[in-house]
């Protein structure tokens, strides 16, 4: 089997699978938890549909599954939840990968590095866009048999946020839905995204920076309206550090004309998983709805 | 004041405070956190009910509070939850307190010490049930304004199960009603409670030990039915080992013709948060029930 089931755990009427598998993208063993809701497991093998939620810096899989509190509306609404990993380089140690909390080891930016010595193994946008989808809903044995591959949307956390609105706005048509809490927005333009584009695609290189920054792909979005939904905290440190810039995704969006871009401010929310669990149930409402979910009776 | 704040965070819809104040029960600082549920804050100075959560072993008032997911349901009924620390003792390093993670620091099982060198710090009985309720509910600047001292019901995990249902069965009338997850319902007769009641009370005292053991006090109950939840999942290998035993406490009960206790095993659930964030809504329900409040639609 592709993947090796670490952990088994009861949630929500559904289970919570801690998987790793061996990547050919990133060359190293990848971290995952798969949360499949009772609908999933109820016998009838209807396939459900699969939120992926991607994390935060410095985070594992097991932070929003513990405590982002996404089984819970997932559970009512029969939807998959798979939590990746944040970078490939857990016990990798390459030159610079552990130097500070925001950059390497758990702080991928989930993207395609072009530069030494990241290029090899950070290939988190070929992994998350291509590798894991394949893996995922062909494994018969350990998740595949119950997740519908058709019928897939990304949300994320901070730098998951980025990750969410990229890889959505990169891939139209791939992903029903995105949201995402707090996101980094616009990373060309704060010290997060400058730290990280510049190591991994080169400082020299901002036109390639470009690419993978949401407030500049959604300026040339050609499909349909997007169904987009962005929560960001008033009390949150990170955005009044202008680390997030919502702000501009928005007026960027707005003067593209793109329509369906939902920017929130929570009153007094923080950038923590506080904020995530109060909002959780609206990422996944979101997510259910452009997944056509039925808005049936809670089965938990 | 009476409490210092370390702490405000926004969540669901009201605010979780990070508290300490010295108290004199114990002779150290006590940490707690106190949610306060949108109902209190709405400026219309209702006083809301109070549930205490009584964590388990190794943890601090953080671990529920992120993990729990208390405060979703808390926030829809309009109730408080107080989340006390597991003991004094951060910082006394008395002699053995740090030996093992079920003894001594974070592992007080909620009762007064008897034992040298416990006896002076380790009296969380008399913290919880004395102490706590009168500052928390007198300190008119920081929390008392939002809480109504009159209705408050109890719940906790594992150890802070049995604190849970010690407390309860010790001081009838004081709370609305009592629940526990995974609750060490039956301490005389489990290596944890062994441990624990030696340390504490003496190997020589098994007479007292009695008077702080759930299965034993039911079978003396003389109050009206108990107002009794207790959830245990039949994946947990603490309750296979025999540290739980909920099935003593429930043919004590029965035996003694106590109503109103209901033992629910939960399939496959494992000691985890999980867990308890997966029955959490049910938990508080059963507070809110009791404690009157009304279904009202939700707030938040």
């Amino acid at each position: 089997m592709a993947f090796t089931v670490k952990a088994t755990i009861a949630s929500f009427g559904g289970k919570l699978l801690k998987l790793s598998h061996p990547s050919s993208s990133t060359g190293t063993d990848m971290a995952l938890n798969v949360f499949l809701p009772p609908q999933a497991l109820d016998g009838k093998h209807t396939k459900v549909p699969v939120l992926i939620y991607l994390s935060g810096l410095t985070c594992s899989p097991d932070n929003c599954s513990e405590k982002g509190f996404f089984q819970h509306a997932a559970a009512q609404r029969g939807l998959a939840v798979v939590y990746p990993d944040t970078s490939p380089a857990r016990g990798l140690n390459l030159p610079g990968d552990h130097d500070s909390w925001d950059f390497g080891e758990a702080a991928s930016f989930y993207i395609d590095a072009t530069r030494e010595p990241f290029s090899s193994a950070y290939r988190m946008e070929t992994y998350l866009a291509k590798e894991l989808p394949d893996v995922l809903f062909s494994d018969a044995e350990v998740v595949g048999q119950y997740l519908d591959g058709s019928r897939v949307s990304i949300t994320g956390h901070s730098m998951g946020g980025h990750g969410a609105l990229t890889l959505y706005l990169k891939n139209p048509g791939k992903y029903a839905s995105v949201s995402a809490f707090a996101p980094i927005a616009n990373p060309t333009q704060c010290p997060w995204g400058e730290k990280a584009f510049a190591g991994y695609l080169g400082a020299d290189n901002r036109a390639e920076w470009a690419k993978h920054d949401a407030t500049e792909l959604i300026k040339g979005w050609k499909g349909k309206d997007v169904k987009m939904l962005v929560d960001v905290g008033t009390g949150d440190n990170f955005y009044k550090q202008k680390q997030l810039l919502p702000e501009n995704l928005e007026k960027a969006a707005k003067e593209a004309g793109v329509k369906g871009f939902q920017l929130r401010y929570q009153d007094g929310y923080d950038h923590s998983y506080y904020f995530m669990a109060s909002f959780a149930d609206d990422h996944v409402n979101h997510a259910a709805k452009h997944l056509k979910l039925p808005t049936s009776k809670a089965m938990f």
